[in-house]
């Protein structure tokens, strides 16, 4: 895997750059939908590629290895053939899931052991075993196991906890370096910087990564209840000591605004389930702004959801049908909420992309700004 | 509307034709998948159109009228236009649900009050009210406002029911031929024969109907929990009653044999909820049997749906895929079950039809039916 930075913005931090995997190109900045256990919810593969043009998606690793499990993923051919997508995976460490799924779980030097959410079953990660669980799983890009602290978070915590994360990361690599791809195409391990809202943590975390070199970078804990300012500082802080020439992930975000914002400070990546969980509760994102499609308001609109769109579910469908769809608990309400919204998302980042490329990011993004974080 | 008789069967009652209205053809025989409440659930309509080859669906008039209600359909210019579909539409008269669905209910020579299941408000259908309501929701064939007995029902119920049922029948025609379709094409009304299991009232109800001219002819009452062998002696008989050169609709059947059984009877058009509801719940129906896909044998079943199919998600997507995504209750996996078996359904009725056409039905459809209703 490498990467190439094309572009940097004359008038912020922006970057455009691409990754290339072993299953094909990923243009940066991108967003990557999250396909919790094998699928983006409500989503064909089909579509997700040729209607929302995602270049790369999301697994998660806590509930991939509890269900199918290990055993089916590795006779299927790694988690690309089980659930038929062909172009790049990221999956993540688990650490997340653990923490805010789990029943009991009980987080120890060694690791962290754990109840299922589905039967109760105890299960025990360490930093080796979630590296061989993402051999298995079979990701082009894998995270290193961490701990995700919570907001708020006192510093004593924080502290303990990052320097934790981070001798979980040595063993992480070293248990990587030692172990190969099981099926034929390389994987690479990206580290995690913590250290929750602490400028003087994220500072020492980010210093401490990018001081080892990785194909790629990426920043956890944030996007878990703080402030969005104090999201974009420790986001500013972080991109400024990671090494320029490699990708950098923020994880977990986020709304259109803060993808944009992050984006001005260095990111090159994000996921978030807001597309998804939100437009399946009937929240659409669109380029005027926020629609809650159960309102009143759009009972007799019969506009379609976006006129202007590329997107053919958007020209196609009102309004008033989605909501409903939306209020009736159909299925095809989530199905086209959720599709509009990861096109969305994914034209937001390609467009920003365009828009850096052509030196005229800042401009282009104080003028979305106020428009994408309107309630219509 | 009208229907070309164009083939029958020399060793059976099979027919072919085909049923011409304003939103375009239906080859019979032929299956119309269900669309409850203006969607056939978990399918796009344009997979619906182009994946299932769907030629016609139906809409259910008790779910639009409760919502999103008729004012909204109305001022969205009719179902066609509200849910993006193009071409033909059925609608029944709501007695089912209301019977099935509603809350307390009360059925008087007048008309049949209920309370919505969906928030307790008070309705009352009259054949004449459900007529001015199939008008406004605009499909193309509305059936007359009907009462479907239960099974088992005692004679005594079943006669009066029946005779109601005429009577009905005969408001609902007097009024329709007093109103105007709404949105420029033509509908057209389908009457009801009822008579539960007897085959006395069955021949009496048939005799009442095919009396009066329609442009196409129902059997309901059936599926309802009585033994295959009493449905086929009920549609057989009716069948030979029913006028030859009008179409024939089956209501609420069936498993894939109960429908190669019927065509063999006389029927043209069939409905029913099995192949999404099933489908829902993990049960796949194709040309080697049924499949529950939840079963431990499918766990590392990496070979596709269906490896001959022409549908692209049978080829792309393993029965271990599937297994997982419905084991996991995650929407992709009702969306691909979904899709499958009403593609399955259309293709059956379609492959019976060629057969019809070829003189070859009897010796296909002997070969069939042990095939389909075998377990894997």
């Amino acid at each position: 895997m490498h990467y190439t930075l094309e572009h940097e913005d004359p008038q912020s931090k922006a970057r455009a750059g691409t990754l290339f995997t072993d299953h094909g190109a990923i243009e940066t900045p991108m967003f990557m939908p999250v396909g919790t256990a094998g699928t983006v919810k409500g989503i064909f593969q089909k579509d997700l590629k040729h209607q929302a043009n995602a270049q790369i998606i999301l697994g998660n690793t806590y509930h991939l290895y509890l269900r199918p499990g290990l055993e089916v993923l590795y006779e299927a051919g790694g988690l690309h053939r089980f659930i038929s997508w062909d172009r790049p995976i990221l999956t993540d460490s688990g650490g997340y899931q653990v923490y805010s799924l789990a029943g009991v779980r009980k987080i120890q030097e060694n690791g962290v052991v754990f109840n299922s959410h589905i039967d109760g079953s105890k299960h025990l990660f360490t930093p080796e075993s979630v590296m061989d669980i993402q051999r298995t799983i079979g990701a082009d890009i894998v995270m290193a196991f961490d701990e995700c602290t919570p907001y708020p978070c006192d510093f004593t915590y924080a502290n303990n906890s990052m320097q934790m994360t981070h001798r979980w990361l040595l063993r992480c690599k070293e248990h990587w370096d030692k172990t190969n791809p099981h099926y034929g195409y390389n994987q690479s391990l990206f580290p995690i910087v913590q250290g929750s809202v602490y400028p003087e943590l994220r500072k020492q975390s980010a210093e401490f990564i990018a001081n080892i070199p990785f194909d790629g970078y990426a920043i956890g804990g944030l996007s878990v209840g703080e402030p969005a300012e104090d999201m974009y500082a420790m986001s500013s802080l972080v991109c400024d000591i990671l090494p320029r020439d490699k990708p950098r992930y923020l994880m977990g975000v986020g709304t259109p605004v803060n993808i944009l914002e992050n984006i001005a400070l260095g990111i090159d990546l994000f996921d978030c389930v807001m597309p998804t969980r939100n437009g399946r509760n009937g929240m659409l994102f669109t380029k005027n702004g926020i629609i809650n499609i159960k309102n009143e308001k759009w009972k007799k609109d019969y506009s379609p959801l976006d006129e202007e769109a590329e997107l053919e579910i958007d020209q196609q469908y009102s309004k008033a049908y989605l909501r409903h769809l939306i209020h009736s608990g159909e299925m095809l309400g989530a199905q086209i909420a959720s599709l509009h919204n990861i096109h969305f998302y994914i034209w937001l980042a390609r467009e920003a992309r365009k828009q850096i490329l052509n030196d005229t990011f800042t401009e282009w993004k104080n003028y979305w700004i106020p428009r994408l974080s309107q309630r219509l």
